[in-house]
């Protein structure tokens, strides 16, 4: 199993920002990465569809024989986990939601901690829910920032655009006062792309959480209790999407950092 | 087949603004809006996914014995009306690509046409085609405005972040030379919402085309050549969406201008 490639799953190109993170910290591993690129985006729609959604992308991978499954999209994790295992047992699936949770809790250290996310990941309160259990004196802020998704996928990350549309949102959410949070969780992988003007907009003392690289440590964690860590070669990465090659290889490029030609996205059904 | 209900088809709550056109221009008429707000956008999706989702759409609502079925999605009337046709034989359809190029070409004095829409609609050139096939000395810029969709749909229609997004697609494409568009057809159902930023961002001498009113006077046009325009009675609407109700009606009330509550919003498989 050891050979075995590690998936990850997620609604479109937003987790390869986590398979970047991944890529680094398991350069050794092969990855195959799932976009459901024909039904994306998750965040807007209702969470009976995404675990429906999710489902039957578990089933498609129950074909690779993956040593375990990456859910990159928050909310997929938010909501779908369950139903994911019942569909790959015996693989271990790790989400994004529980890593950012653990990085918050750690960064935070007044306990009021904003997160921001799509409509789906804030409505499930999978965050809040995850903070809470390890912090229970904790006060959560969740406000969803749908138009970065956008902005992430049109390309247009810094520049005067950017800035407005993050101070449009997160300027009321962190005016200095004495209650304000600390701490910031990047509720979805397209908002590391906006990292930058999410900065400018929150100011400097704002600790800023982005799962994928905690997620990736957590993965680490977990190959290597189950000595599943590959030791030697380098890393391959395999990418599968259900729609749009051609897009998926030019919005994904800017994603992953590293070009993706159309040639090399397999097209499936689910 | 009088008393028979008029269909309008879109891939979520953009065809509202067709819809509210057509409740202004067919006051007596019935209609069934259908959305398929559990796959949206079409607008970033291939081609052959898109015309797959209108089948099934087409099919579904051969239930409901339609008189016409106007299909208000640009995309979905870009790439897949001859399939639709197939699946409603019998049914006269209306696309908004048509109307919109025949509005386009009456307006436009130089012949130098722009034409914004979502990616597909843009990839598909159907409205290239179009006012071609009317007017084979016109010249056509075509350009995707992806975030005014975004924009839309998140309601941040006016302001200083739609003026922005509006003057970073369009200053260029409008810059006042002698040969620049005279004409600017909105080539998307979300864009009327942004009209006022549109207007600020391309000057006032610019001719702005809006294909929904133009669409509405085809369909009126095409029930009165066959003899199915309803004499009485006051209009009715039924709306059929294929995900999130509550979301349908929070952000489709904007779109239609008129309140829809989530319990008036029957969900249906495709």
């Amino acid at each position: 199993m050891t050979e075995a490639p590690i998936g990850v799953f997620d609604s479109g190109v937003g987790g390869l920002t986590v398979l970047r993170a991944l890529v680094t910290e398991l350069p050794q591993e092969r990855f195959i990465y799932l976009g459901d690129t024909a039904r994306l985006p998750y965040g807007t729609k209702s969470r009976e569809s995404v675990s429906r959604y999710a489902a039957q992308a578990a089933e498609a991978l129950a074909d690779y024989r993956l040593k375990c499954l990456v859910v990159a999209c928050n909310t997929a994790s938010a909501s779908s986990l369950p139903t994911m295992r019942e569909r790959l047992p015996g693989v271990p699936i790790v989400g994004v939601i529980e890593p950012g949770a653990q990085a918050a809790c750690e960064a935070s250290l007044s306990g009021h901690i904003a997160v921001i996310g799509t409509e789906g990941t804030v409505r499930g309160r999978a965050y809040e829910e995850a903070i809470l259990r390890r912090r229970s004196d904790a006060r959560i802020s969740a406000l969803a920032t749908q138009l970065f998704v956008a902005l992430a996928e049109e390309g247009v990350c810094s520049g005067p655009i950017a800035l407005a549309v993050a101070r449009h949102y997160l300027q009321a959410l962190c005016t200095p006062e004495r209650d304000g949070p600390d701490t910031l969780v990047l509720g979805c992988t397209h908002f590391p792309m906006l990292a930058k003007a999410i900065r400018a907009a929150v100011g400097e003392k704002m600790r800023i959480v982005d799962s994928a690289a905690t997620t990736a440590s957590a993965v680490r964690q977990c190959l290597h209790s189950a000595g599943l860590l590959r030791r030697c070669g380098s890393h391959a990465v395999r990418f599968l999407a259900t729609d749009g090659a051609e897009r998926f290889a030019r919005v994904g490029s800017r994603f992953l950092e590293r070009t993706i030609a159309p040639r090399d996205v397999e097209l499936i059904d689910l």
